[in-house]
């Protein structure tokens, strides 16, 4: 909508096996009043939406999607594209233990609503040992394993197979001092086709030195678009890795510190760079509770979503015009220079 | 300075036979009191700055020179770069004639002073039938000709040969209609050597019809990095084609429109998309005489240069913040979805 | 509305004999779910709400009417007060005459759709004679005397009667000079009361230099809410008469200049503060086509109505918070002052 | 200074005590270039001052002074008029301590840097029982006791005369449970004239509950142009306490909130209005660091210093000019309302 708004007319594609919802939403503005001519729809794989792009040579492309594919269109299009791409996102909890339940039940929210398969969804947890002490692992467990089919609270997954999840799930336990905090497990007494996943919300617990070694970093901060993520532990003093990891990161959608310790907050705030970032003992990495700028941060082709800066940032772009009707000085002022 | 001022620690390249002269400024800013590793001075041929980037992957970059390079770049960094290239600028005379004196000076500023070595150069003239009649290109044709290497209103080119602009003028005097208004010969007296360029302000005019044609449309706007341009004329009922050569230029930098009837200005302001634009009869391409954004329009990779914003659009990016200290919501409130 | 957005609890207060439409407003928004409490509404004379403001020392009140209650309340309430009061309005016609049909319908609309009856109505206009010949008065006349009680294009004012309409049509018809274009009659077969105003819709032509003596200056500028106008007629060299009367009116709400010539244009807005001036051959000085800041200028009290700056200026404030959370500098830093 | 890069012409006057002062400043702007008609400047005393505003009618007036005379002329200039009066300004110290070398260190420089002469003075402190049993009240008596006439740390008072002042400080230790905490005498060994003040640095202490009883609060908020401060103290459960005195306070300049404890602060911003309010543990009440908007907060009449925003709010104004150069609609399109 935000292409519309700023008066552009958008050639629109979605991934082809979720492309009929988007038609349907075309049509019904159609059926409010939106000229047909307004928004160009097409169905159909990625490659051939690639060769569209390359014919077409459109002035603007907002992509959304894999960081694989990001980075292809980046260089297929001379750079003429804004990403909104991979979501590691990264929560850390701070020293100050308060509104245990509350910050439980976030937790279980960010990376389990929607199945996980949100580009926000949170995909690690740095507890500090407070928290742990405190019980916080045992109260996202019970959260977590009460999700079931039945209510919706788990669904099928569209880009990773049950295997994938389960075989990516056992590569991360084979990691010195790993386990499994809950899941891990296939879904049972369903009929979700085998192209799509079906596992229970998973966690795996790895030590913090272990996950910032070089051979272990990238399958951790492997995103999985599924009910997954990744939980460690820190404890005083080990504050600089915890920022080094986020820093190592390659992409830097969301985040989360949970704290109302204010000079903690403005420590990780001013050592971090992740676009939309919730500070806070009520902080999330998804779901805000109103509309805010979402996007990544430190690229210059991190797109916006969501205001109405992001969407003059995306789909617009500054124009100067200046006026200077006059009147024209006397001839004494010309010089040739 | 703005890459500074925004907390970047960028490092600088420039093309090597100037290089010397922001190797002072920096010491300079230095002798100023600036820390001498704030910023890093790269001396050396593009093809060493080219690897340097392709080992340090720099956040971001910001590139300024011919657009065969900046297309490159773009794909190599994969993007992640603002362009401010080539600046084939053109300014369009309405049909309101006045200050007759005061448009002719300005042309002739516009397409020679500093040798008509800036990206915001006069590249193209517009010249409604009405000025032809009323004598303005008779009164550039004084103004160019009394340039003169003595008091420094000509002098050489850096990046073009004395032959290689004259040969640029030989083709496009090729083009049917076309004729030389003045110019096209080398300076003499002089010890300029040969790799620089020598040649008095040149101007060839090109009809209207011609200039459109696909085989000559890519001659005719070929930006001359020196004191050269291309005139031509335009009548009553030609507009349309004026705005197609507008259009089909590729790079969109600075135009000027000049007229001081508002609604030519608007109607040609509506069907271009050039980055700075200047109207009324006052109109200039070049040489603003205040610091305004300057930059082209249209390209997501289009940077900005001189202002706040521009600073912030290429030197820094949007990081949204929200903080969420408290209170917490009851427990009954928790649901899971 | 604006009040209640910026989280204010207003006493809303209009005239009596139209309070019972706000009465029923207040009623609708309470249907949709506005808190009861959230405002307060007084029925009742002017002077009830004076006491009542005495009383309750409100942090800031937004007065819309006469001049004559503004200034008083401004003593009142110590300043603490926004003024959005009288509206005697001109318009100047240029000497570019085009779109003659145009603009004399935008004039009946400005000094006579809502039977005058809004702050914004034309209440005098200065045709350049270009006009005058051009047949404009003629016209205006024409779409004047159409107007009927029938179809509701003319009615009756609420705030003056009949014969003080009349009273002040014959006072401005004894200038030297002056002549009845049109109106100047009581409307007929109709059984509004006594207490209203029930007139044709009436201008009265006034030389310029006889408007702008002291003894006439007055009564010229004396602000009709009803149907009524005031034409009067200036030459080249004029302008600076017409100028001179646009300053010496007290206050300054809306204005237009209708011209295309940007010259002249930019001449008059340089010389007169007015707050919502509209500009060009579609100049208008009331019934905007968007919403945009309504309120006078040159005034510190003057209040702006519509947009969100103009809410925020009359209905919130400025306040600074400045967070310093640390760290604190060592001792050696601290010295006494 | 703002007032001049508006485009007015000021009017200047200040207390003719220090009105050399600006004369100075004025010939410095002169020597400079400023041209001398720019700004006038009136030596002389306030009636006088009062007599021209009457007569010249300004556009708007700033008076930075005592309340009373601000009152007085916002109803002698109907409101025309832009105020930063009185400075009672409070300090809160929150539950969490720490830094108490600075915050000590801060407090002193709030009340008594510049002898306490300056509209945003520290005049009441209310300190959490914590600091006050960490020892806070004796490290201030050390910093205020060792200020002295010969390093310039105290010096004479303009607005109130050595008896005035102890004469005040003499009411309030009448009140129950008040107590001298330092201060209290006269300098000894100057040469200052009578008709100026000359005392130690002065704080008493008077307890919350007595300074809240409505026989006292008058004279506890009295400001005092001077170096003198009264200190109280609270405890957990009487905050509501402290933040209705800060209600009740008639003027809402500056303020502080010294507390890293985010919730804490969000509560007292959220339940005060003070134009400039400092917060966090290195809050102050002046001095700033930087160059903040500086203002009181909640009246219409607020003035604002410092700040680009500041300057155009008083300064200038809000005026709306709307463009509207066609083209016009048929004909079709226009009917009478």
């Amino acid at each position: 909508m935000g292409a519309l708004y700023m008066g552009n007319k958008p050639l629109l594609h979605v991934d082809q096996r979720v492309s009929v919802v988007v038609e349907q939403l075309l049509r019904l503005l159609h059926h409010c009043g939106a000229p047909p001519t307004d928004v160009d729809l097409l169905h159909g794989p990625g490659t051939t939406m690639g060769d569209v792009l390359k014919g077409a040579e459109p002035r603007s492309t907002l992509f959304t999607g894999s960081q694989r594919v990001a980075e292809r269109l980046a260089v297929e299009l001379h750079g003429k594209v804004f990403l909104e791409d991979a979501g590691f996102d990264w929560k850390i909890l701070g020293p100050d233990v308060r509104d245990l339940d509350y910050v439980a039940w976030q937790c279980d929210q960010d990376a389990y609503a929607c199945t996980g398969q949100k580009c926000s969804a949170q995909s690690i947890l740095f507890a500090h040992s407070n928290w742990v002490i405190a019980g916080l692992l045992d109260r996202i467990t019970d959260l977590a394993t009460s999700r079931k089919l039945s209510d919706l609270t788990v669904g099928p997954v569209l880009s990773w197979t049950t295997k994938s999840i389960l075989d990516h799930t056992k590569r991360l336990l084979q990691i010195p001092g790993a386990k499994l905090l809950f899941g891990g497990k296939p879904l049972s007494g369903h009929s979700i086709p085998e192209v799509y996943g079906a596992v229970e919300p998973t966690a795996v617990f790895i030590p913090l030195e272990q996950a910032l070694l070089p051979e272990h970093f990238g399958v951790v901060t492997t995103e999985v678009f599924g009910p997954f993520q990744v939980v460690t532990e820190w404890q005083d003093g080990q504050l600089p890795q915890v920022l080094d990891a986020c820093e190592r990161m390659s992409h830097h959608l969301t985040a989360a510190v949970v704290s109302n310790d204010i000079n903690f907050v403005q420590h990780v705030l001013g050592n971090t760079v992740n676009g939309t970032t919730y500070v806070g003992i009520r902080a999330r990495t998804t779901g805000a509770p109103q509309n805010h700028w979402f996007g990544p941060a430190g690229d210059p082709r991190g797109a916006g979503i969501g205001t109405p800066e992001a969407i003059r940032l995306v789909w617009s772009c500054h124009r100067e015009i200046i006026t200077d009707f006059g009147p024209v000085p006397p001839p004494s002022f010309l010089v040739q220079s």
